[in-house]
């Protein structure tokens, strides 16, 4: 349904071009001092209408909340509830498609699921949906931060349609002591590149985000059907778009002999618990206290500016264009998104009260 | 926790050497005659014993059924209680290492979630726990045909250490009127020359498994947070030693172009409702009726039979070899599990009353 | 947490005093037009300010429906977000208490949970949060005619401090053919001059809702922890100042003998199931399609407008008198909200997708 | 479903008359040492056999426990599957009665639920199914004493067919200080002999169980769907034959004015929070460290041993005598299962990991 979570839950609702988008997060530990600048800019990383780059609808994504705070900005453990008004929908931009089917979108779908739905932007399905998530995953950020101060997530898109950083796990992998994101100038140009050229040809690109989680301690998963694996899985492929999912060494490892990847104990278990992470922070779905990390994959966008074949109810095709505004790359967007749900999957599983 | 579903729910116990492993299936519809044989050869794919290229542990796994079926094996809608007796657990061999940790196992994880462990044979760790998900997995598969007779679930091994099939996804989802998993003699020989090489090398080696589902109606699935690929991704990343997962054209979308990967309508969508597949059936988290198709890759069994350096509680490490039998192989009789993963998520979102 | 039921769910948050209450319906089913005007007339029944016997806490109660509908109000399975706004709250009727434990009030509990509590109105503790469970139950209601247009839930006040209508169960018990609350102006006017006398004398006084809901077809409620009067057990005590449920001939069964009270089946089950109903139309948790019935008991309003001794949180206690407005019998707006819970557990339990 | 609890769940299986019964508890805290002697003695006080004044079924309800625990029966911290075999069960004695709904019982409603049921000796709505349920709630007790090694559940009944103790509640209401639950030699002997009575004449009897809960601290339970008292209620009304509850004063509190049940609080919390503890120990669904103390009332048992009116599927009516082994008070096993009730659903609330 509608609901991320058991002990620390954000429940959504909200059509693209509804009134608003909202949501609930039940399970927030009391007395924390919420900062809302860093809130804000979480939401800001996700927010449309910056560049060039993404989607030109600019909605100023600046949450209300309506409960479970004391005048101060301190959390009561009371469930908070947040809004965030629609301002800058353009539903005039679907009037064309809203008895056909967009190929590669939910439309379809949708129907067949409810016998009916919102066709103004993709209504529910819409990426816009995501703007909850992020709220959610900034309150659930603070909520670690109090308990885990030296917790870090941090996710960067390393992929665009193929281009970008070559074997960023087994990088990953194989700096125990130094575990980081890799960062190239050039790279990340040819990049922003990559996404430029796929706008102008009207096109859109698939892209890859890579995430690292750093401060988790020892012990933290639930074996054997909540495995931390699995429940990362579930949240990063729950994002709109997201097609793959691996940690650690990840598909490589498919392809690898037992000899050639196990993380030998280091003596004392020092500096680091293993010499190596081909494991990626994680065995038998208990975190090992090393950095976790992994990569999603994301398709390309479905709506491509270019006028396409659309059928009607009946499967009467017409060829036709969307005019409504999107993302020539998804992925572009999607690391404070894949990082907000990283950090509701982990608030989940330790902030049990 | 040790439940996996809501509505169709399958909760198992037992650790690999202990008096058993058993399991409750919980949402059984009534009325449905089951077919036993059926159960027992699909628990007989998994078990081992059976030839040299798996683990020499001889179980006979013929599960006893202590509730929810009439005298003449029709279910009652009541929970089906299920036992299967160990009867080949050799603990001894696990003497030397219980109070070591061995490498890419979840023994120190297991230590720091619970502060002690079975250390024989992996106790709950141990992949003989699957043997209850393939005996949940066998009565969904049953649920499931009582109300979709179509629908089938295949999955089979399509690549080791490297060795077998390549473009498998891209098969899939260019072959829309005639979708079925590869086969070719040639190749199924040379993954077993694979993974035998590796057994007389005493190592081991990963693999990956590929599933096909198809004959399951439109319409399965729940937006936002419960999109049927989440929940496949965490159903297949909680089987052992699953290290990714990816659906449709997988993780290879992130590289493509949103013009080239468009699944467009057929006219009157005959003979099916797309030309091509690249979505693997599923759109916004909720099917389409096209056959739904994803991979899992498994990492290598992490026991190899070498003396290897494994450490006490304090970090000392003395080299230990483990004496255990296991698999050179876990991918090889990974297919029934997934299979079995795969009917419980379609059972539990389906098959709700 | 704040979510109740599983697969029709309400999620509320909201303080007393607080910007706005509101809440969340997932799983509404797609295609119920809404009728806004039953829907408000259902929270007029529970809105304060009306007459004298209530609290005069002036509140319009009107929802801001912000997801899940068309314009036409017509659902589309999607979830349904709303908001109340507080406009009448006077917060500072409650600074002098502000560091008080108000006697039979939650406020030393909410401490003990939370360390902290919002002071103002009794924050999240206040009857003021059922507004979101009235909403959620006219939602449920709705959802419920469209699938089951026969069905009736109506819940009445039948005692106030002990003055009211004597053996109700039993009346309802007795008369399986034409099973109906009773109503007798004499009787009804008892309780309201019992009302107006406890308030003129600064007191409070409890009071009991019974509640029959007609049309529920056989066969509804879940073996054997989620038996159906489990659920509506738990579902009424949940309501504010509830501190007694009972159901068919309730405690009175107790102290019968078997020989008394059974429901004997009438012949070819007509013109009713069974001649008498002592059942309360559940048998084994399950619905068997005669009439439910159910009493709740309401203590008295723990706010009186008396002085009383309060202790700060170091014990040291104060003569100090509570400013608010409040009911003098809570029961009074209490029967639209059994409704509402009662709506919300046979949605639940019923309109699964 | 057949699952009780979030954190610490008892999901159990098994028919009357089936192979067995069992059930897995999971959520156990690791490193408990098991004390078998207690959880026998707990499974002794519900065993049928045992005297004149119980059902003459002869089971030995020694459980076998399969997993979870070490050889020393420390806990695991894994679920705990256990099983008890049936050993007295006389199916022939249902054998006239297979095709006829019997008064008061599950017959009809688990056809109209399932489509089939298992008539031998009432399948899954039969009593026998509670021995799961004490099992679950022993293994609860050991948890919770090695948290809280000062807790007491202790249940007794109270009342036997209007025989027994007047005003239990007020007076567990009005002694704060030296909370206990009430005997008298005198009154224990009427009530056995109301039953005994009971039983010769061919009749069975209703009952009332009272239970009191001593050394829960404070800030337990979750507001607001989740107020303790509230699923308490669901606990206890799931129990067979429940069809009433009350806490603190209970219902008689809608007969009584604010004024005259204030608990006012004592100078210095001390010797107890309160003086009196009219509310029974929770405020606002939280409990505030006072004794809390709950009735649950019981019908009659349905099965009396005359010969009765029956049914078959078509409403045609025969007299026939059920020759099943029964209770003539369902009460008298009562309370065992009202503690192992108690001890799940606190253990769920407060063992979380």
């Amino acid at each position: 349904m509608n609901t991320f979570g058991t002990n620390f839950r954000l429940t959504t609702y909200g059509e693209s071009h509804g009134a608003a988008l909202g949501g609930i997060v039940d399970g927030m530990p009391p007395g924390v001092k919420l900062d809302m600048q860093s809130i804000q800019s979480m939401l800001d990383r996700r927010r449309t209408g910056r560049d060039t780059l993404t989607s030109q609808r600019r909605e100023e994504d600046v949450p209300e909340i309506l409960s479970g705070i004391t005048g101060d900005g301190v959390t009561l453990g009371t469930p908070i509830g947040f809004i965030f008004r629609n301002k800058d929908a353009r539903s005039g931009d679907y009037r064309e498609v809203e008895h056909r089917y967009r190929p590669n979108h939910a439309d379809y779908c949708y129907e067949q699921r409810y016998g009916l739905r919102d066709a103004r932007g993709g209504g529910r399905s819409s990426a816009r949906e995501t703007v909850c998530r992020v709220m959610g995953g900034a309150l659930a950020m603070q909520a670690l931060h109090s308990r885990y101060p030296a917790l870090t997530i941090e996710a960067r898109v390393t992929s665009v349609g193929g281009v970008g950083y070559d074997d960023v796990l087994r990088l990953l992998s194989e700096n125990a002591t130094d575990t980081r994101l890799p960062y190239d100038e050039k790279l990340e140009e040819d990049m922003r590149q990559a996404v430029a050229a796929t706008r102008d040809r009207h096109d859109s690109v698939g892209g890859v985000v890579t995430c690292l989680v750093k401060g988790l301690p020892a012990g933290v998963g639930n074996p054997v059907f909540g495995k931390l694996h699995a429940v990362l899985a579930a949240a990063m492929m729950s994002i709109n778009a997201a097609k793959g999912f691996e940690y650690g060494l990840g598909c490589e490892l498919a392809a690898s002999h037992g000899s050639e990847v196990l993380d030998m104990f280091n003596p004392g278990f020092v500096p680091t618990l293993t010499s190596t992470n081909y494991s990626g922070g994680i065995q038998g779905g208990i975190s090992n206290g090393m950095p976790i990390f992994f990569s999603v994959y994301f398709k390309p966008t479905p709506t491509i500016s270019r006028p396409l074949e659309m059928p009607d109810e009946d499967g009467n095709l017409s060829e036709l264009c969307v005019k409504g505004r999107h993302d020539p790359c998804v992925a572009l967007r999607a690391p404070v998104i894949v990082e907000s749900m990283a950090a509701l999957t982990l608030a989940d599983l330790t902030l049990i009260r």
